[in-house]
C-alpha cells in the first residue's frame, strides 16, 4: 500500500512520542511519568506502579543517509486492506512528513538566514524518524520539528484488558505502534514567542492468539503560545486559530482542550503554567476515527497560520538587555517544566529514546536568578499573572 | 539544653533534605525521587509504590527577621538527657550553623566583591532555615547555602517496621526529624570548577504507644567537584582532602563513598556523570552514632580546605568565548541532573519545598546545544571522557 491511499480505521492507543530509540530494556520507575493512559470512558490500558516499573523496549537507532519512503514495517506499508488498522498508520505517516516539511519551509523563509540540518534515523525492525534542527538563525534561536514512528513492546501487565479476559492463557509482551510530530521553536527576541506543537498517534497491536488484548488505538496532541512578554492581540489570534480548526469538528473541543492545556502544562512547584496555553489533549478515541484523523491534520496545519504572523509582527522589536534576561528567566521555566512534568522527555528519557530529538525541546540558553520577582504592574508582572490565572483570551 | 552542649545517641532514619517548607499534603507520586530509603543492612524502611504516592506534610514557612538561636522545638532543645536523641539533633544543627558560617566567610572573603544575602525562616510547629545566596559576585556567578531543620510525617506504610511488630493495632503517620546543610557554588571562570557539597541528619520519631514503630536515624551526604575543564593537580587536590577525612574514620569509607558518588551522580540519559566526583553516602547508620556524627563535621570541616585553594588559582585564568560557551553547556548537564534525578531536588519540588532554596542549585544561566560534540583529544572531550569513565584521581 502507498501511504497516499488508505482511509480506514480500526482498533488502537496513543503517547507523547516526541522519542526515537533505545536498545536498552530500561527500566520504567517512574508512574506518574509513563505516557501510556488511558480516558475515563475506555479503561483499557491503565498501567499499576509495578507496571510502571516494567520494561518497554525499543531497538536502538541506526543513521541513514536518506530519508526513507515510509518508515512503515512492510507488512503495514504492502497491506491492500482498506479496513485494516496499517491504513490509519500509513496516512498518518504520510500527514505528520507534510506537516514537518511545511512548517520547515515555513520558518526557513521567515528566518531569511539559517537552514534546518537533518538527521534520518531507522531501526532494523521497523520504524525511524526525521529531526529537523535549525540553530541560531537569524530569527530562532533554536528551531527543531521532529516525527518519528516507534514499533515497541509494552509488558503484558501494562494491558488489564489482556490479563482479565485470558484466563489461564498469560500473554505475552504488547506490541505497541506510535507516530507522532513534535516540534518547539523557540525565537530570538524576548517579544517574539516560542511556540510547542506535537500531535500522535497510537495503537497496541495485541498478538492474535491472545483473545483476551484487543486492539486499541488513540490520538493526542496540541499547540502551545509560550510568550516572555502579553500582546493581547496576538494571543487572540493565536487562540482563535485554535478554536477555528476545533469548532471544524466539535463545539465543545476548543473550551475542553484549552482548559487541558493549561492544566497541563502546570509548574506544580511554581503554581504557575509554562505558557498562556492553546490545546492539548490526550487519550482521544471516543470519536470516529476517521474524524479524529482529520482533527488532528487541520490542527497541525493551523501551526503555520497561528505562529508565523506574530513571529512577523514581533521579529524585530528592539529591545533591552532587561527584556532579555526575562526570557531567559521563562526559559528556565520551560526547562522545569519539560524536565520534570513533560511526559514525553520524561518517558523518553527513562526509556532510553534518542537524547538529542528529545532534548532539542530545550532552548539554547536559559537563566535562573534567587528569588526574582517582577515588580507588581509592570508588563513582566503581567505575564507572570497570566501564567499563574488562566485567562480566556477570546 | 543548649546546642552546644550535647554528645549521644540513640535509633532514627535520612535523607537528602537541601529542602525546606510546604503546607499543603502534597501527593509523591514519584517512587525513584522519593528520599526515603534503607540500607541493605537494615531495610526497616522501605517503600512501595504505593506508600511513594501517600502524602508527606510539613507545615509552610513563615518568613523571620532574625536568626533564632535554634530551630529546634523547645521539648527537643529543653532536653537535659545528654543520652536522649534531641542531644544530637542539637549538636548536628550547631555543626551545620557552624559550617555555613565558616563556608560563607571563606566565600565572601575570596569572592571580594559579592555579599550573601540572607533569608531565614521558621514553621510554627518548630524548624526552619537559613538560606544564604550570593549572586553575581566578582568570582562566583551563583553561590548558595542553605541549613534547615525540618519536622514532618511520613505516611505508616512508608515505615515496615512499624506495620509488621504492630498486629492489630495500626500505627499513625510517623513523625520524622532532618537536619541538614546543602550547598552549591558556580564560580564564573570557565576554569574554575562548580562545587556541591550536602551534609544531612535524620531520625523517625516514632509515637510511644506504638511499640512496633522504632526510632531509627542515620547520616548522608558528600562533596563533588564539577569543573568544565579538568586540571589534574586540582582533582587530585580535591580528592586527597577527602579521602583524608575518610581515612581518619576508617579505611574503606572513601573507596567506597568515592565509587558511590560515581554511581549517584549518574546522568542515566546521557549515559555520564555530573562531574568528577568526591564522596557519597546515605543511609549510614551501621557505625557509632558518635563517630558518624564526628565525620559528617570532618567532612563539612574539609569543604573549605578542599575548594578553596583551586578557586584562588583558577578564578582569573583569561578564557575564550568558546571556554565559556562549553562551561554553559556542562552547567545544562547539571540542571538536567538536578531536575531529573536529584532525590532531594526531586522530593523537595513534588512536596513543596520552599522553592526558592530548592532551586538555588540551578546555575544563574545554562546551555543546550543541538547534538554538540567536542572534538577527541580536546580539553572539552578529556572532561566528557572523564564523565563518562570515572578514573582513580589519587
Amino acid at each position: 500500500m502507498s501511504p497516499t491511499t488508505a482511509l480506514s480505521a480500526s482498533s488502537s492507543l496513543t503517547t507523547l512520542f516526541p522519542f526515537s530509540s533505545s536498545t536498552r530494556k530500561s527500566k520504567l520507575t517512574n508512574f506518574t511519568q509513563f505516557p501510556f493512559r488511558f480516558s475515563p470512558k475506555n479503561p483499557t490500558l491503565n498501567l499499576t506502579s509495578s507496571t510502571a516499573r516494567s520494561a518497554v523496549s525499543i531497538e536502538k537507532e541506526v543513521p541513514e543517509t536518506e530519508r526513507p519512503h515510509t518508515f512503515l514495517r512492510e507488512s503495514d506499508d504492502d497491506d491492500k486492506e482498506p479496513t485494516s488498522t496499517s491504513f490509519v498508520r500509513a496516512r498518518f505517516e504520510k500527514m505528520i512528513r507534510e506537516a514537518q516539511d511545511s512548517v520547515c519551509q515555513a520558518i526557513e523563509a521567515v528566518d531569511g538566514g539559517g537552514k534546518f540540518k537533518e538527521d534520518v534515523w531507522s531501526r532494523p525492525g521497523g520504524g525511524g524518524g526525521i529531526s529537523r534542527v535549525l540553530q541560531d538563525g537569524a530569527v530562532w534561536e533554536k528551531a527543531g520539528v521532529n516525527v518519528s514512528v516507534v514499533y515497541g513492546v509494552m509488558p503484558p501487565e501494562a494491558y488489564r484488558a489482556a490479563k482479565a479476559a485470558a484466563t489461564d492463557q498469560k500473554p505475552g509482551p504488547i506490541p505497541f505502534f506510535a507516530a507522532g510530530i513534535s516540534s518547539v521553536l523557540h525565537p530570538k527576541n524576548p517579544f517574539a514567542p516560542t511556540l510547542h506543537f506535537n500531535y500522535r498517534y497510537f495503537e497496541t497491536d495485541a498478538p492474535k492468539d491472545v483473545p483476551g488484548a484487543p486492539r486499541q488505538w488513540w490520538f493526542g496532541g496540541g499547540t502551545d503560545l509560550t510568550p516572555a512578554y502579553i500582546f493581547e492581540e496576538d494571543v487572540k489570534h493565536f487562540h482563535s486559530t485554535q478554536k477555528k480548526a476545533c469548532d471544524k469538528f466539535e463545539p465543545t473541543f476548543y473550551p475542553r482542550f484549552k482548559k487541558w492545556c493549561d492544566d497541563y502544562f502546570y509548574i506544580k512547584h511554581r503554581n504557575e503554567r509554562r505558557g498562556l496555553g492553546g490545546i492539548f489533549f490526550d487519550d482521544l478515541n471516543d470519536y470516529d476515527q476517521e474524524m479524529l484523523l482529520s482533527f488532528a491534520t487541520e490542527c497541525a496545519n493551523s501551526v503555520v497560520p497561528a505562529y508565523i504572523p506574530i513571529i512577523e509582527k514581533r521579529k524585530d522589536t528592539p529591545f533591552t538587555e532587561q527584556n532579555k534576561a526575562w526570557q531567559q528567566l521563562r526559559r528556565g521555566r520551560y526547562v522545569e517544566f519539560n524536565l520534570v512534568y513533560d511526559r514525553g522527555t520524561t518517558f523518553g528519557l527513562k526509556t532510553g529514546g534518542r537524547i538529542e530529538s528529545i532534548l532539542v525541546s530545550l532552548p539554547l540558553s536559559a537563566r535562573w536568578e534567587y528569588d526574582h520577582k517582577p515588580e507588581e504592574g509592570s508588563e513582566e508582572w503581567k505575564l507572570l499573572d497570566a501564567c499563574i490565572n488562566p485567562k480566556d483570551w477570546i
